[in-house]
């Protein structure tokens, strides 16, 4: 595919393009704070950049009417509004975490809480010394699927990308549940996957979920 | 209930006991090499012995026209034939692991596998010194549900239960699913999932996996 | 050896009796709530029971001139200095934990941090549910051995009988020290190998910290 | 300090700039299929590149009378020759593996094995799907440090940079060491702490356990 990165230069702009490079995409179009770059029309654009970057990223979407994969963080609840208006015309997918690890996670832990009765449940979570919110988003939601007031341990280490760990334990048995990041190229995977949907779609607003949803039913 | 066990003084039926006791179930019958102990007749009879006391206990089960649990290994075709000849008239359960958390371990590994593509899968089994199969028997069910030749660790260790850990790891994070035995009373409270669930039921021949499955539905 | 067991009903009294035997030792007196078992005078007296036992442990000793080994955990600071006294007659070896394997532990860990440095330190324990203290006490050895300010993560899970891990990380690599109790057996091993050093040793207060050090010196 | 490396472009030629220039050294050296770059004479030359450079690394060291690090894998006995005679002049370190974890790892092996008998021992190994060697080089030392025939699991799974575990259990408890690789920076720490002490240290030959255990002392 052809595609554009607003952040181009960015840690995930960077883990991004060596991906989809090596698969064979094409990258046409970038913006960051180095200027403007323009090859071709991009058929996906692809925003990790900061909510300052915004209107930006809106002027290229109407400009080029391609699909959009928005990770940016922290954006505000007027451009999240925007965001489902511009989804009108064209497919968006927005989310704040694109693994899909981690949505398997979240799918075995929901499926583990619906089976096992009388059981203690316990989330530990071990980031990077960098990490400064605790517990982590993820355990949050792991703890929002489990849908009961679970104890969150929270472990700060080294450089660990990030470990979450769920146990349901009973008197006579253990069950545990883990995953394990190893780089932000798994974010990266959860992008192309994203872009590889949006160009298959119809113009609409998903989340990631939505995306490993459908995805995983065909 | 009112119940009663075969192999009253072995391990398993020391542990049965313990549980259905704590639980307020009542032992109106027992059989072992110390004999016959007979108060009442039993709704339930529950068999964890040897081979060599088959006979002794479709006797009883034809006597007391009672459900029966039967978690004995090493029966021959002719004495499992003979099972399914009396499950016309009882509810008949029969297995060789009696644990819940198996088999939602098992129901996890499907799940999982279905969802990720592209992984490596690796399984790891840890039993106590004296477990002589390598490797477990668990372990080749597990690998069965995977449905792909998948390598097996086996580590013996001191006096371990029984830990079993399945991996998925694909070039950004891997997810793992393990299960952990902290005693034989895990199998003991699967025993008494299916003795509650023969006093529901109608005749027929039943495994433990039916049993979990039928169960999770209600 | 001989020895004697005052609390020999208890659940720590009963482990101690079933590793005694298993290794040929004689139980040759034993007091608890069902009274007093005379049959000889004990080389070794071992005391498993409760502050209000004290006194009658002390009188048996003497009465026996032998070595006394005391797990019993609550005692006042009067009966402590009772023990010192009676250490200038006899062996006297107490301890709140009999357990080698968190000799080791404790070992590996100064060794660790002392080879560590500009690591992050955490420490993770897990417990049975029943468990009521939070951190465990032995979590507060490890910080000790530390001598830094850790965090400590407590789970409370089904029936675990005792899982510790001290993680070291800095930016590159992490490094973790378990240990994981499989049973109170562990305890009863204590037990014995401090029953064996009382019979080579002179009069005299040790704890187990002692005998595993002068132990593995040997 | 003002440092020089051999083969910059490579992957470890990175981690090492990148960590020295987070530390304010200087790279005022450097030389990969790229060509040479002379800035000023250094202190210490890096050689993470391949058996072919070998020959240019002895001459820049012979013209810059410098302390040689080096890392490159497959020299041939010849080459090691050459190294102990330029050892005469100047201090070389020589090592396959710059991990200080992994010392610090085998020193808590060695402690362990030493405390502890009457345990089973088992090494478990996992790394990335493209390593071709089982069981991993550090496996193989680490069962050299046990010094007996212990069984070695290796797992290949995703991008698992490599994770070694020793395990060592009895009746009663498990006690395990761990060692988890979270990226090539660690090889390059060791790479500076070699660099360090070579500034401190005379002519001589020295792995990089040498520089572990002089270190350590000091």
């Amino acid at each position: 595919m052809k595609y554009g990165i607003i952040g181009r230069n960015g840690r995930m702009g960077n883990e991004i393009y060596n991906l989809f490079s090596e698969k064979g995409h094409e990258l046409v179009f970038s913006y960051d704070n180095t200027g403007e770059k323009f090859l071709e029309k991009p058929q996906v654009l692809i925003d990790f950049s900061l909510p300052e970057a915004f209107e930006k990223t809106i002027e290229y979407v109407d400009k080029f009417h391609c699909s959009l994969i928005i990770g940016t963080t922290g954006l505000s609840e007027i451009q999240l509004k925007k965001l489902h208006e511009i989804a009108q015309n064209v497919p968006v997918i927005q989310s704040y975490n694109f693994s899909l690890g981690i949505q398997v996670l979240l799918k075995l832990v929901k499926v583990a809480n619906e089976l096992l009765d009388d059981v203690d449940i316990e989330i530990s979570e071990t980031h990077h010394r960098f990490k400064k919110d605790k517990p982590s988003g993820t355990a949050k939601m792991i703890k929002k699927v489990i849908g009961k007031d679970v104890n969150i341990s929270s472990l700060r280490l080294g450089n660990i990308p990030g470990d979450h760990t769920i146990y349901f334990g009973n008197l006579g048995e253990v069950i545990s549940i883990s995953h394990r990041a190893l780089s932000r190229r798994t974010f990266a995977e959860g992008v192309l996957k994203s872009a590889e949907f949006a160009l298959k779609t119809v113009a609409g607003f998903y989340t990631f979920q939505d995306v490993f949803e459908i995805t995983m039913k065909r």
